[in-house]
């Protein structure tokens, strides 16, 4: 999508040199939009811990690109070695978000694209390379598609009201940010937006990163969507009022049951949806769904994030960017980054294969091929 | 309560001036602790819109405070001028805070504490005072009684948890500061702590102005009570997990049918109780009853407060209090600051007599001196 006007996807290959890979570090946003160079795995690992990049397919896209970082380093090794420090780097990079499905997956899907005997490290380069920028404009392609089969729901909406804008709340960022173009849950919305449809977004700020009030209020204002930004509180109270129409949001994890692991929070508006007849819907690339576990609340693992980020915030003060200490000193904080909305209040998925209820039947109908509940 | 080992109310008559009232500006906790004078009702007027002082019942306190300024100040005057300032005094207090029902109630008091005819000036700055400081005083007594109804909540929660710390999770600052001592949601926590009952506390930072992060934990912090920082996101998923014994939260008005309307984002809360089976209950004055209205959602006013608060917030960095921009400069943001939670979510209420059902009939069992219903 554009930033100042120009075309950007959140990842790419460095146009005069393919050693490096550019990215847009996100922790200056909105306030300064600024390029990071990755030139290693251990850049590109701490791009991802510390959240320069952010959201489950900009994950995926980052690790894949990571694990051609890997294998460039060890382009004057061979055979075990070579897959061996591949091997490696695959584990650094799991390790630094350990709900995030799609980081897993594209590391898999590296290591699956080496040559067997790792001794061809050219070939090996070479595949790493072609693999990366295949799961970035498959991730492109599927955003696109969630935005053709989401903007119908948006579309009915529309017509129901007569034309009044569409009131669409959103939690967190499943922007274009948090993927490598249209984004997940914003791609109904853009869609909406090139269609002429007037739409409206509830932006929920989305503590303790503020991921909503930095990142969608930003990509939403940069493409010209009306949107009004929101405590996280604010949700169920606007639902009680009529004033939201849908609510969308993205998920790191969708259970093949229809449960789904996303910013902590999204529960609670999904609670306040069903208790008001809001529709609430999740969009997701399918990369995104766990094919193995059924019980999102018992078997999702929980990242416990440090407590600094709560009890601290960035923001712009006189022209600097500061960090600010909210609470007492000494008072402790505990940080969960995310939590499960059950299937049961999730109207329904939308995938790049189109709409699906939540629940496992409704899954298995969109991806007949795929073999589930191992764990 | 104590702060640095010292008792204090939150307002208090100027030890060795009865002119001036002191009170805590709230708006620098939890980073500085400063005593405030007013000499004058524009001053209270101001210190209860801009939040200096803030919560139902010191809301109340301090507008009882301010009439009895503005009597102080209309010392010159007799009869019917009198009179009509002190009903300009109560018409300026009464717009502060719309939503507070203290407010009117404490105005409402003071005006028919003043003599018929205006003419005994005197007579009337002494009422008045007297009255202020009666009201502080049931003030306090309400929120002792209350802690003693509730403490046996906690007392039974800590029996079944085998002696477990139990866990309470609070939202805003329903403590000692946003009363006159003791708090209302607090009161049964800081009653079990006396009683060496272990308890913990999670403490919903409660965005956009923070009382829970600045506030309440300042003042657990203060007298030793065990207890966490969460975003207001996060109680969902602790509710999921098994880490809350019970919700406690304030009420800035409560309606005889047991519809609270408390700090935006309760609602959330209480949805999410009721969905995991955790007792929520709310605890409050009677003075904070509303004995007109039914039906919270549609007759409650609930106030817009200004965009910055939202958009901005202030903390500490490098020794200064700092305001800092969150979102977009271009972004708009709405500020709604209270909803509504329905009384089939709430298990009950804890009140200065007792505890009730959240249901006409279990409120007007405890108050059937009351005549209800008129709206």
């Amino acid at each position: 999508m554009k930033v100042h006007g120009k075309h950007y996807r959140t990842i790419w290959v460095k146009p005069d040199d393919q050693c490096v890979i550019q990215t847009i570090d996100q922790r200056w946003l909105p306030h300064r939009f600024v390029i990071e160079e990755l030139e290693t795995v251990e850049q590109a690992a701490c791009a991802i811990r510390e959240m320069h990049v952010r959201g489950a397919p900009l994950i995926g896209a980052t690790a894949a690109y990571g694990m051609y970082l890997a294998a460039l380093a060890s382009r004057d090794t061979s055979g075990t070695t070579f897959l061996q420090a591949m091997q490696q780097a695959g584990q650094l990079l799991r390790s630094t978000r350990p709900t995030a499905v799609n980081l897993a997956w594209a590391v898999q899907r590296q290591l699956e694209a080496l040559p067997a005997d790792g001794d061809d490290v050219q070939a090996g380069i070479q595949a790493t390379f072609d693999m990366a920028a295949a799961i970035a404009d498959e991730e492109v392609e599927n955003c696109r598609l969630i935005g053709e089969h989401g903007v119908h729901l948006i579309e009915n909406l529309s017509q129901k009201k007569g034309g009044d804008p569409v009131n669409i709340l959103t939690h967190c960022n499943a922007g274009w940010l948090a993927c490598v173009d249209h984004g997940t849950a914003t791609a109904p919305i853009y869609r909406a937006h090139e269609r002429g449809l007037p739409v409206h977004v509830w932006v929920d700020e989305t503590r303790p990163r503020n991921q909503g009030a930095r990142m969608t209020a930003w990509e939403l204002g940069q493409h010209g969507v009306a949107h009004t930004v929101v405590a996280d509180n604010v949700g169920g109270h606007l639902m009680q009022h009529g004033l939201v129409d849908m609510v969308i949001t993205g998920t790191d994890r969708t259970l093949y049951t229809g449960d789904v692991a996303n910013k902590i929070g999204t529960y609670l508006k999904a609670l306040a949806a069903y208790d008001n007849d809001v529709p609430f819907y999740v969009a997701l690339p399918s990369s995104t769904f766990d094919w193995e576990h059924r019980d999102g609340v018992t078997q999702i693992p929980i990242e416990e994030r440090d407590a600094a980020e709560v009890k601290t915030i960035r923001g712009l003060s006189e022209g600097e960017i500061r960090s600010v200490l909210l609470t007492p000193e000494e008072s402790p904080a505990a940080n969960f980054a995310f939590d499960v909305t059950p299937a049961r209040l999730v109207t329904a998925l939308i995938t790049e294969r189109g709409l699906c209820p939540a629940s496992e039947q409704g899954v298995l109908r969109l991806f007949p091929e795929r073999v589930v509940g191992k764990a």
